[in-house]
């Protein structure tokens, strides 16, 4: 079964367009696990655990495990979900991007190496350089499209012939890139306008939406702007603001109330 | 001391731009390192002693070592040409580009875990992106602009008010990024008209030019559309067409002629 489809029966089966992001800054984990042997990989997985039924996905950030010299903590991570939550796709947040040769060994990292679900990919060098992750067919590549963050616009709004440069890139993603229907896109939630034009472009293709917590999106503009009409189509995205809920023995439970919470505001929102 | 100034002694003290890009692709390693215990090390590290004396910085692309599981041998061959050859500076090659908290432990990534000297990355996500790895303000950061790819056109040639994405990028790198003096860009050597309109833009900023060699990008093109009056200002990489100028047992000696001939077709266009 390809990515979106996994996604749509994560939607379906467990009622919920949350995912939780896996940032595990090491300044910032539970006290408790400082004498692991795999602190981060220890975090990761009660995480996971105390999340599970309230997701569509995870998206463990590769940039926390690569900083840490932790990548074998990644892999267990991964390895764990993949085990014990099987229903919960993975998708690596890595935002590659690179001349065709070399993302092909990005495409391999991802795909092989880690065994994600589905990647982040950034679309400045063009079509070939997304060419090596699309050729995985049954994998999702989620392309940056208008990112969450303040500077965003300082080439994402840049506009030609009426059309800004994100929606360049979701013309292109809905109509050149898409051959093996394995595309979807990435639109911070900081940004609902621009989340509704994007929508309007790419029909029903999954949208991955950063920006909710921490970064202070509103997740009923979010609904409002860009679930589909059955009221999906989003991978609504939260990372410090589950994982750090709570910081003491509790935390993993506090991560989970934090999830519910969310996961209910969500749903509150949602047209269906 | 900083990058950039370490470029300048180095591009003085060898009299050579060429900088030689590590890309140890498991499947065209010689033979011979089969049955070494860390075959990419040894490859790196016989390509390194035989060529430092020819270069201006080593680049190695951090996707070959992940794809490979190999961020260890990663970690000694940068220890390596830091013990070995000091006087070159390394370039990670990992086009990393992220929100602002993700930057920082990309950053960390490059400059406190790998060592490097500079790190590429990829502007799409704006200022705040490039910040964390500004704010190091002895490393540079070599920001992409127009790219050796043949899909490089497919975003960065998009047009507005008469000027290109291409062009805002090299703007925005020589006027609003640089307060560190640590900026630089790349631009494809297969771009030669491009690269003219950059250089024109940014002054003496040096530029990464990759996509000689196995990309088809012609030097004499590069040097005269590239250099700086003093017949610097470029840092002019090629991996493929180096490191697997011999596959056989004296696989390191090929490369060092496939270097010293590169080498000497770039010195022969300098115009000093």
């Amino acid at each position: 079964m390809n990515f979106i489809d996994r996604l749509r029966q994560a939607w379906a089966a467990q009622q919920t367009l949350l995912c939780v992001g896996l940032d595990p800054d090491p300044a910032r984990l539970p006290a408790q696990l400082a004498s692991s042997a795999y602190p981060i990989f220890e975090f990761g997985r009660a995480i996971v655990d105390a999340t599970a039924d309230l997701v569509c996905a995870f998206k463990p950030q590769i940039a926390y495990y690569a900083a840490a010299r932790a990548e074998d903590q990644l892999e267990m991570t991964i390895a764990h979900i993949r085990r014990h939550h099987p229903a919960i796709p993975v998708i690596l947040d890595a935002k590659r991007g690179d001349i065709g040769s070399t993302a092909e060994m990005y495409a391999r990292e991802a795909f092989v190496r880690y065994q994600a679900d589905a990647v982040t990919v950034n679309p400045y060098l063009g079509f070939d350089s997304l060419q090596p992750f699309l050729d995985y067919a049954d994998k999702g590549v989620i392309v940056l499209c208008r990112t969450s963050n303040p500077g965003a616009g300082d080439l994402q709004d840049m506009a030609s012939g009426g059309r800004k440069l994100y929606e360049v890139v979701a013309e292109k993603a809905a109509r050149d890139w898409n051959a093996n229907a394995n595309v979807l896109l990435v639109v911070g939630a900081t940004y609902p306008e621009e989340l509704r034009e994007i929508r309007s472009i790419v029909g029903d293709m999954p949208i991955l939406v950063p920006g909710v917590g921490a970064q202070g999106g509103d997740v009923a503009a979010v609904l409002a702007n860009g679930a589909t009409a059955d009221g999906t189509g989003l991978v609504i995205s939260s990372s410090r603001a589950v994982l750090y809920a709570g910081s003491g023995s509790d935390y993993a439970q506090a991560a989970r109330s934090a999830a519910l919470k969310l996961r209910d505001e969500i749903n509150l929102c949602r047209k269906t």
